[in-house]
């Protein structure tokens, strides 16, 4: 069955099987707590799915989406140390638990651990497989890069933050599902498709998560809002505010983002009025909704079965049109 | 020519080529920086010799020669960040000339630009070359985390100081050699006792590291010697020691190494003469020229041309008879 609920039970059974173990232990642990984290399997299930639009035995596609999910997990270990986050996924970070040193390394150990998977493929498409996912790997280096400049940057524009998480977000679901099609051998037009449709619910998938951030609905999305606005992030909606705001809402944006010592609940209390006043909050409904129009343009091009495709537009809508 | 100084000098010349920049420039920096400090570029010589011994056109296995290189040098990037080292190669090192971060994140794209150019290869002998890659990469995480484990540990013998140094420095050598003969379609059996050759001298090379950083001649080792005293570090000539002394001289020598308080030129010296009454220095110089008898022997069994394998005997003293 080609159902993302069905592939993502179908990769989470095969991952538990994956034995995480090696000398020193103290190296391995790590890894095997962090992959243990759990997470929403978004990007492996992409890489079998994109392997599933054209051949039916998914198993084939299973190392590369293993590849995939500890790349992705390797960039959270390294991510948590440079931004000194105490908890991923309701628990205690990595180098919180151990220490940087280990973080580091263990990241390090599961990079290579990525490829080792990464580079299980016949040797007539291993080449393209392993471009897509250097590159790849890089580019999300790039982008993380640019986040923490942005942290000290204060003419950050909209454009340069939708380069940053086209960067450090959309080109992985995008990387993703390309290296599934390749894996099964699609006409290169169609991987091409595939890596455009994931490059746009990347995009998608991140501003949905800011908007989330700031307007979610605590009950549904399970954690607290404003966690942006307190670390006074560069998100869409706050690029989007200083964009369009006059002189004076400008001033007490910039105020409340050049200081910590605001009482965080009157901050994101005010924060929001802005945001709302401005409208940025429909800016960024509204172009979530173009990239979903995009996305599924994108996918209109594919040339195979209409019930797999509406599974992928389903996908689409779930990472996209979430409301947690 | 097949001689390790025109190697060398035709990769230096290749390696400055390299155009190594990307945006944003930020994050290519300290790799460019890092890559233009220098070295002996002994592993991606060893490479291209690999390759040598048995074709001559050795720039085919210049992009996996210049992915050892790079591989090596994202190690020492992030060995600088965990070991708190602020020098290297006498120049201030990436992490305090800018910052952990940077350092991290700098080392992880060198990581994956190493791949990029170890994946340019035939697609014949790809596989080979990215097992050997990835397994090697795996294996130098293992050796830094037991080296790291190693400052805390006060049962470390003589033996896991070896399988330490083995993982760490001589597979990163072993595989040098290996890949650069993959690259040259070489029988496995060759690249099999290439990788032991490499493997040897690697072991004999980090001996004479630590033999030279305790009984080196400064003016011919270039900088000061008696740092792995002053820090402590579990060397060879450390664990032998210990190995040997009898209760009192055991007792003086946890004493010297439990404590920073000590006179540096007093530790120094004190340190170095119950190594000498214990003739561990001995040991040591014995167990080097055992390695290189070892390593010799293995080249030995080499069906190649007998001038070629002379250099590669020529290396072997190099890299362990040396006194800088």
């Amino acid at each position: 069955m080609f159902t993302q609920e069905s592939i993502r039970k179908y990769f989470e059974e095969k991952l538990k099987r994956e034995e995480i173990k090696g000398s020193p232990g103290q190296l391995y642990e790590p890894i095997k707590y962090m992959i243990d984290l759990g997470g929403k399997r978004l990007r492996p299930v992409l890489t079998l799915m994109g392997y599933g639009l054209f051949k039916d035995d998914i198993e084939k596609a299973l190392p590369q989406a293993i590849a995939i999910e500890f790349f992705h997990n390797f960039t959270l270990i390294h991510d948590d140390i440079m931004d000194n986050a105490p908890v991923r996924r309701g628990k205690t970070t990595v180098y919180k638990k151990w220490n940087s040193n280990t973080a580091i390394l263990s990241g390090d150990t599961l990079f290579a651990l990525a490829y080792q998977y990464a580079q299980k493929a016949d040797k007539d498409i291993l080449g393209k497989v392993l471009d897509v996912f250097s590159r790849t790997a890089i580019e999300v280096c790039e982008g993380q890069q640019m986040d923490l400049e942005f942290e000290d940057n204060n003419n950050v524009s909209v454009d340069d933050y939708i380069e940053m998480i086209r960067l450090k977000t959309a080109v992985l679901f995008a990387a993703s599902l390309k290296i599934g099609s390749i894996i099964a051998e699609a006409p290169e037009k169609a991987t091409e498709t595939l890596y455009k449709f994931g490059e746009t619910i990347g995009l998608g998938f991140q501003l949905q998560d800011d908007y989330l951030d700031t307007f979610g609905d605590e009950k549904i999305f399970g954690k607290k809002t404003g966690g942006d606005i307190i670390t006074n992030k560069k998100t869409f909606l706050y690029l989007k505010a200083l964009e369009k705001a006059g002189p004076e809402t400008k001033k007490e944006l910039l105020n409340y983002y050049g200081s910590n010592d605001f009482d965080d609940g009157k901050k994101i209390k005010a924060v929001k009025e802005i945001f709302k006043k401005l409208e940025v909050d429909r800016d960024t409904y509204n172009l979530i909704n173009k990239l979903f129009d995009e996305s599924v343009a994108h996918l209109e091009k594919l040339e195979v079965k209409a019930g797999k495709k509406a599974e992928l537009k389903r996908v689409a809508e779930n990472m996209i049109k979430r409301d947690k």
